[in-house]
This record gives structure tokens, sequence and C-alpha cells, in this order.
């Protein structure tokens, strides 16, 4: 089981200093600390296991270190930055590992550029070596790259010529979309080896500066120290303390304090039951500060990230989550209403986008979504959005037989309008309503009404209400169908459906590139055992179909 | 060798007929008629021959009926409209063909999209019957969907629940983007095998309308004369003829009277020469007129598009292509002048359009793309948008030894800053210089100019000059270089290079369902011995791989 869950005095990779406001994040990777055995990390290059360590650094700091205003990405070697993702673990995964590595990855590196828009904790990379591949792409995530002139330092982003794949972070995109690299200067940049050093770097929009290598240290510091004074994040306040997440695995469920998770192996369906509330909401942001990682929201959000990262990478043959919601609407309101009247506070705002970032994941899961709305369930605001992040949603109209609990209702809130955007830019609703656009609006006037399931199927909010004679064999019938299907047309057509209208670098990166990705991870030109990625090192070359496709 | 030319008295599977302003466009495939042995064509299920006739009967529809506004696409079976892709062509066909087949059919989708809102002339589909999977895409690709209503007649895309695969040719962005179908509706839409009919499909936004079959024909006919009479089409123009081309295929050569094709294997390398006008600009629109099929542009045009088609499908081992020009700029750039003055003229309007989709073409070759400008070339305004649209360009400084011919220049147009947008919507100068928006201005300021090489390099519109020490070494290398590399990896890089910036229904078509389509076209689940697009048909059902990535 691949865990998680770490925090700073468990790094094996990294450390995380701090020189008041500003934070040094410092990648040393020991080459023996592999997340499995068969493949030694050398010259910072990485696998999951330094990458997980990675978020848990970007969360704690947004979390535990309001005090933060920048963060210096840099390395602990001489004159080596990273070298990327280890070639040999790659050669050695299975197609899924190597996809859903990418994926974590990839929102790793948009978790940063996140922090640095959202959080306004701007990230500084200093390059002072070679960043080849990942490791070059670990830059493009931070906002401001500096790259040391020593004759020796480069960037580059070998994938293509060296391993017959395309950079899995989201580099193309970066390059183009990001950096607004030339065209014909990017076909160069991603098809060299050596990659691109000194002032060719700044002038063709690769980095953001070079520095002399006498100069590089107290240059990076003197740009963190500007950065920081520029950030709006409290001087004053004290961070919260992200502590060990209860957790109990057993060999069919996940079971934490907020959370469970149920699998049902033989029809492949997990089902994620998330608790509302126990407790009132909190008065005011201090008593809010005070339950820290015990407020609610946050220790749900927490919950649901772990158990969604879990299921994804441990239990890759359940093909449909199935998300169910207990408590009280009302209460869950309260919390929301909480947050949205004090969104502006450093910590409720880190809640709020960790909610967003949390759903994104939901989203992007390669897994069929269905949400269940029954009698004693909490959709309230946040929650209501796992209905919109469905691929499809019932809700029963009114009580199963035998059970006394009120029929079931959703309770909309300022946050389904707003705050939680999906990777489209667009929040769930208005992708929902594309063809519609009114229709976001009438639901917005409904706004803390009891919205039993007849008002959510005229609102459009739910694909269908059904009573209780048809519930069991309507959802039964659903999964079953979903069982028969290919799990590679189902993951496709859900990545598309699920994204309509505009895109952003976030879904180009997802959904454009991530898909060439994974193509070419299928290719024999890559993986076959006369594929570039299984010889790379080896000393043979590879010999490529040459059919262009 | 696959053919791309035909014309009328030759379609064995499409007929066109004519009411005053109205086309008739009628589907009535051959089952015998197939491109290659090996199946049959029931149920107006096509192969790539029958899109070849579609993609003709479009383009003859612009350019020889100007009289035409409005064209219905219908069957001319009873109750079965079209059953899309043959299923047992697709089973058979090399993993190049089915991609290069659903790039050109859903080039000749676009194009139907483009007449319809370019041209003017608007296309309604007619479903008669079943529209399943291609089937419904044609009806999507089309402006105004009208479905019979008889109990019998459904829209469906049964690819997933199927095949395991995705459809083909656009399905799935149309149905969220374009008709803008509530994305738990796609989601049920395309998961069932048998789609979806009467008001329902009107309901969720499938089709346009739905028309007792009493009087199906009656409301067809009145809507496409609607629909003409609001076209800005000439009632009283003559259409030109689209003669025969003149075409010598040789072992390594193709010549058509504008344009050669050149293949030197042992390199992977096709060189295509375009020729510049050999007869001043004619005066007007009526001599356009007059030269018809013979006017340089428009036959130039042809000559290219057929070239492009034919070293795509026939040359897969190709993997780059080398543009060069030949002849007197200044000639073009008068060319170009007589279509800008005219451009409201319908038909000098169809010759820009062509141009424009046929540069679209290019971008979306799956090839590596290089242009040279040399002594004696002829990159002028249209001509010089290959500069823009290649990874990368190459300008001589100066003469070459033993060559009097004087030194190259390039001479922008206003074709350059406006008429042939790439699909992304940007001209290739807004694409090349997403990062400094400025030189698209200051290269605007230089139009008309002679632009040597100094100039074009300060300018940015070439990779690089060289001079004639430096020139063919330098070639060679990027040529060899790319020899050297995954033709997977390249396509899969030189596709997101190409189209930074927004996205459009159209790079999503191509961008990111196509890329999804290529992985999952890959997987054993779809194309295996045991997989669904090989088990079709047999009875047997297939057995998946249950791993979700």
């Amino acid at each position: 089981m691949i865990d998680f869950q770490t925090n700073p005095a468990a790094y094996k990779h990294w450390t995380l200093s701090f020189e008041g406001p500003v934070a040094y994040l410092t990648m040393d990777v020991n080459p023996e600390g592999t997340l499995v055995p068969g493949y030694e990390l050398k010259m910072n290059s990485y696998d999951l296991g330094v990458d997980i360590e990675l978020y848990d650094a970007v969360q704690r700091l947004r979390f535990e270190h309001p005090e933060v205003g920048s963060v210096v990405l840099r390395s602990g070697k001489e004159r080596i930055f990273c070298a990327g993702a280890n070639i040999r673990m790659l050669g050695k995964s299975s197609h899924a590992h190597k996809v859903n590595f990418c994926k974590f990855t990839n929102e790793t590196r948009n978790s940063i550029e996140d922090a640095t828009e959202y959080s306004r904790q701007r990230y500084i990379c200093a390059v002072n070596g070679t960043a080849a591949g990942g490791g070059y792409e670990l830059a493009l995530a931070t906002d401001h790259i500096m790259l040391i002139d020593d004759g020796n330092a480069s960037v580059s982003l070998p994938e293509v010529p060296l391993l017959a794949v395309l950079p899995g972070t989201g580099g193309l995109t970066r390059v183009t979309d990001k950096r607004k690299v030339r065209r014909d200067r990017a076909d160069i940049f991603c098809s060299i080896e050596e990659g691109v050093r000194g002032s060719r770097a700044v002038d063709w929009r690769l980095v953001d500066e070079v520095v002399p290598g006498s100069r590089f240290a107290d240059v990076v510091a003197e740009r963190a120290k500007d950065f920081a004074a520029a950030s709006d994040r409290p001087t004053d306040a004290k961070g919260i303390s992200l502590t060990p997440l209860k957790r109990e695995v057993g060999p069919d469920t996940v079971i934490y304090p907020h959370v469970r998770v149920d699998i049902d192996r033989a029809r492949r369906v997990a089902t994620i039951t998330l608790m509302g509330p126990e407790t009132a909401a909190p008065a005011d942001v201090a008593a809010v500060a005070a339950q820290g990682a015990d407020f609610w929201p946050l220790a749900l959000a927490r919950e649901f990230d772990d158990a969604l990262l879990h299921l994804r990478t441990n239990e890759t043959e359940i093909g449909t989550l199935i998300f169910k919601t207990l408590g009280d609407p009302k209460a869950a309101v309260d919390y929301d209403r909480l947050m949205a009247d004090n969104a502006e506070n450093w910590l409720v705002r880190e809640i709020l986008l960790y909610w967003k970032r949390t759903l994104k994941r939901v989203d992007l899961s390669s897994r069929t979504l269905v949400t269940l709305v029954e009698p004693g369930s909490c959709y309230a605001g946040v929650l209501a959005e796992l209905i919109f992040a469905a691929d499809r949603s019932f809700m029963l109209d009114g009580q199963f037989e035998g059970d006394n609990r009120p029929p079931a209702r959703i309770l909309l809130t300022g946050a389904n309008f707003g705050p939680m955007t999906m990777s489209n830019g667009l929040t769930r609703l208005e992708t929902r309503f594309l063809g519609e656009p009114d229709s976001v609006e009438t639901a917005k006037g409904r706004i803390g009404d009891d919205l039993l399931a007849a008002d959510a199927d005229t609102l459009g909010l739910v694909t269908e209400a059904l009573d209780d004679i048809d519930w069991e064999e309507e959802i039964r019938m659903m999964v079953e169908e979903r069982v028969g299907y290919s799990p590679d047309a189902l993951t496709g057509m859900e990545a598309n459906l699920r994204f309509p209208g505009p895109e952003t670098m976030e879904t180009k990166i997802f959904g454009r590139l991530t898909a060439w990705q994974n193509w070419i991870f299928q290719r024999p030109n890559a993986v076959s055992d006369g594929g570039a990625l299984k010889l790379y090192g080896t000393g043979t070359r590879p010999t490529y179909d040459h059919n262009r496709v």
C-alpha cells in the first residue's frame, strides 16, 4: 500500500527551513530512499515517494506557516538541480502506475501555482545546476525561475530525444502557454538533449533571470524577501498544526473519523461516505483557529483527500466511486456561512482553497462518479458540489419504507456559485448548464431553500429523482452496466464529458497533454522491450517503427 | 494507393440533386463498393472511400454551385440514416489507418461546419431512421438536426458500450460543446446502445426538432428553403468547374502543374515545392471566374491539398515535410491583393476559405514541418504562412555560390494578419508571438516590404537565418536528428507545441479528443484479439482488464 501521509520529521528527501517570511524547500534526494526496490534515485531524480513529501510540504507551508510569503525551491546537491522522474523506475512501472504518478505530480505542480496565486505564497526556483525533464518542469511550476550562470547549469526537456515519451508533468503546455516560448524555439528546446543555458535561456523566455554564481544565493534571498513583502499573508498569525490523520485500513474498508470507504470488490465499487458536522459551527475565526485541524471542514477535506488518493493508487480495479453523505445539512450550512463571512481570513481562505483542490481531484478521478442523495444525507454548499461533480446523481423522492427520516433535501449556498471553480475556470453549475445559463441564475435564487427531490429535478440539479420502488434497481443497473464496459473507454469518455466549455492551462495539461502522454506511454517505440524507456542507460539504442501516426 | 480525387459521375455512395437554391446530398452506400476487400458496407456504414466522396461533394457544392444556400444531408435507405464507420473495417485496420481515417473524417465534418458558417451554405440533417455512432456524428456536423418521429428513428453514440472505443469523429466534444448537452445526460446518452428518440432527443438538445413521418419530407424542404433564402450567396452567378487534377505519381515523385513532391526514402523526407504564378494576376473577378479552376491560387490549393492527403495516407513512413516555393513573390502579391480587394465576391471567398482549410491541414500533419526560404523562392502573403506553420524555418542570408539569383525575401500582406486563422482561432503570427504581441504589430508595419534574411530574423519571422556555408549542414543535421527520434513522441510533441493559447471546438476535437481516442485505439481492451473491436459481431463478449487508468 502506498501511503500519502507523511510529515517533515519523516522526510527522506526534502528539508524545510525558514528565514522570517521566506521558506526554503530544499531537495536533496536520498538515492536509497525509494518507494519500492529496484532503482536508485541518483542526481535528485524522483519517484512518487519524493513527490508525496513535496505535496506534504506545500500543504504544511500553507496551513502551518501563515507568516511565509515566499518559498524558495532549491537543490541540496552541487551543480545538480533535479534530473526529473527516475527513468529506471518508469521503465519498470506498469502503465497504470506511470499514469497515476504523472497525475499526482501534475496536481502537486498545480498546487504550487495555486499557492502562489491564491495563498500568496510565491514560489521561486533557484536552479543551481542541471534541471532536466521533470526537474525543469518543477521549475516551470514556480513563478520565478532563476538560473545560475556558471557555464554548466541548464534547463532541458530531453524526453523526446532520449526516452521517446513526452515530458510527463505539463512541460510542453507550460513552455507554450505559461512561458509563451516561441513555437520554433520550443521545438528546438524540446528536441535537444543538452538544453539551454545562460542568456539564451532568458532570451527564449525559458527562465526569468540568470545570475552569476558568486551572487546567486544573495540575489535569490533578495528576490524572496521582496516577494514575501508583497504578500498579503499575516505576519502575526499563528499557524495550525496538520496533525496525523486517524485511519484504519481494513481488507475492504478505510475508516477515518469523518469519512468511511466501503469496497464491494465483486461490483468494483467503492462507497465513500462523508460525515456532516457533529457540533455546531464555532462562533468566529478565533474559534476556528483554536480548533485547528479538528475544525470539521478541514478535517473532512484532509480525510477525503487521503481516501481519494488511496483509492486511485491502491485500488485500481475499483471502477466506480459512489458518494454518500450523512448528517444535518442545516448544520453544514452554518459552517459554510461562517467560512463565507470570513473568506478573507488567511486560515479560512486556505480551507476553502483546499476544498477547491480536493473537488478538482474528484473531477480528475479516472473512475465513474455517482452521487446518492438519500434521507439522512448532508448535501449543503460545498458538499453539494459532489452532486454536480458526479457523472450521474440520484435523489430519493420521499422516504424508504420503514425509515422515519425526513425526505432528502439539497441546500445551495454561495459556495456553489463561485469559490469552488473547476479546472476549466467555471463552477460546476456553470459547466452543467452551459447550454442553459439561465438555469444557474434560477438555482441561485433558491439559495438557502430546502430543495426536495421534485425541486432538484425541476431545477436540473440531479440526474434523476427516483421513488423507493425504483431506487435500488436503477442504481444497481447503472453500476452493473458500468462494470461491463471497457475501463479505458470509460476513462476517455468521462474525461471528455466532464470538461465542456473553455480550456485553461490546467485542463490542457490534464485533458490534452495527458492524453497524448498516455498514448505514447503505450506505444512499442517507448515501452516494448526494444523501446527507448526500457533501453535507456543500457547503451543499446532503440529501433523505432517509423510509421507516423 | 488511396486516391482522394473523384467526381459526382464516379460516386458509388452519394448522389447530389438540386431544387433551386437547395441541394440534396443523399447517402446510399453500396455495400460492395469498399475501398479495400474484406468487409461489406451494410446499413449505410462507411469507410474512407465513402468519406472521400463526401469531401468531394462538399467542395463541389461550394465552388460549382454559388446558387445553393442550404444543403440537406439525407439517407437513401429506408429507416436507416447511417450506421457510422464500418466496424469490420476498423477491426482489420492498422492503428495508423484508423487514426488517419478519423483525421480525414474530422476534417470533412469541420468543412461542413465551415461551409455553413463562412460559405453560407447551411447544412441540415434529415435523420429518417437510426443514426448510430459516426452516423450521429455526421448529423452533429450540420447546423440543424431533424429527427423523424416514427417510434423507430433514434440518435446514438454506442461506441463505449459496444466497441470499447470513443466516437471517432468529434462526437463527445460536439455533444458537450456544440449541442451543450447537460453532462449527466451526455453520460447516459454515450453509454447506452439504443440511443434516444422522439421528444427526449429534443429535450436533451441532441436534435433540433422531431417531425412526424407524414410531414417529414415537407418540413425538411421548408426549412431548407428558408435557410437558403437567408444566405448571402448569389442567385445569378455561374459556378466554376473543379476539373480533374493533372497528376503523375512516380516511385519517388508526385508531379502536378504547380506542385511537386520529391521523396527521399533514406532520410524519410518529402520535399514539397509550390510554384508561384506564371502569369500576371487577372484584372478583376470576372477574369478570375473565367479562369476558373486554372486561376493560380485555386489550382495551387487543390494540388497542394491532394499532395498533403497523398503523403499522409500513402507515405506513412515519411517523417518530415520540407516546404519550398519557386517563383516571383511580387507576382504572388498581386494575386493576394486581387483577392483581398474582392474578398466579398463569392468565388474569391471560397478560394480564401479553401486556403485556410488547406493550411489547417498542414498544421494537423503528424509530420515534422520545415520551411526553406532560399533565393528564387516565392513567400508572399498566403504562401508565407508556410513559414509560420513550420516547426522550424530556415532562411538563406545572401546567395548560394555560383547562383546569381538575388537573395531571398519574404513579403507580408494582409493575408498574414487575419483571414488564414488556425484551428485555435488565432493567426499563425499571433500564435507565434503569444509571448510578445507587439511583434505582430511590428510585422504588420512591414507589409509590402522586401524582408531580407536579416529583417526576417530581427522580426522573429524565421527560426534561423543562415549563410551558405552553414545552410546545408544545419538542415541536414536537423533532418537526421529528427529521423533518429520516436515518431510517436514527435507527433505528440508537435501536436502540443503547434497549438498554444486558446482552444476551440476544433482544437479540442483534434488535440484533446483525438489523443484520448488514439490512446484507447491502442489498448488491449479494444484492439487485442480478445478486444471489443475485434470481437464485435462474433457473438463472443470481450473480457476486459479492469485496471482503471
